[in-house]
């Protein structure tokens, strides 16, 4: 067994899924999507849109993070910045015609990725797993 | 339980480990010393340096990644560019002395979180949870 501290064992097996999930998007037909590109496509408001801000949030990113994200999908075509319909000063980001079908496809593609993990380690520690890592950031929350 | 995707939680679980490292060495009188640059404390050998590119790889960074952490470090006085006394034409990335104390204490920081993880979860599904986290890159490394 890897003797690397837990930290860095994290962060790698993120990477190794984030990886799987870019090959699933390009075996899909959008090799431009990347795994980055997975956190707006998962947490924006299908039809409305949603607001940078709240963008950010949902995903755990700094609005400076999500700006650049949004900015790189809207040169690809995958949203748009419109006008907030509740508030004329504010700004939602929404899924273009084609930035819809690539956020439908993000999340089957993060359903298939989650769907090998779980038949690689087997559900029983595929169930400890996601308990283990809640409780660990849980403990952060109450310590911190 | 968190319905968060695996991979997403993966991520979270090592920003808030690396959170905990920025703490201890903090607490530690490093306040300077930010989780990044324990990939390269972790990795340097302790006497006689580690080049670049060994660097990298044992961090699995990208030998340009690992450049930008070195100049940092070494702007900050923990580390030295010297030549390599295998082969005059190269350089090694070596510990100043007070790189060599910060290196010592990031291990025991790395340490004492990892022994609060343990706490947190128990040492049941923290043996779990590395032995999953471990197969997940193994399964991965054999498909792809």
């Amino acid at each position: 067994m890897s003797d690397a501290d837990l930290g860095r064992m994290l962060l790698e097996a993120h990477r190794a899924l984030a990886a799987e999930l870019a090959d699933e998007m390009e075996a899909r037909g959008y090799p431009d999507v990347r795994p980055g590109h997975a956190s707006l496509f998962i947490h924006i408001d299908r039809r409305s849109g949603t607001r940078l801000t709240e963008l950010g949030r949902r995903a755990s990113m700094t609005k400076q993070g999500m700006m650049l994200l949004v900015d790189d999908l809207e040169s690809r075509g995958y949203v748009r910045r419109v006008p907030d319909p509740e508030d004329a000063r504010a700004k939602v980001v929404r899924l273009t015609a084609h930035g819809r079908r690539a956020a439908a496809e993000c999340r089957r593609a993060v359903l298939a990725v989650e769907a090998r993990a779980r038949r690689a380690i087997g559900d029983r520690r595929y169930e400890v797993l996601r308990e283990a890592i809640d409780e660990l950031a849980a403990s952060r929350e109450v310590e911190g």
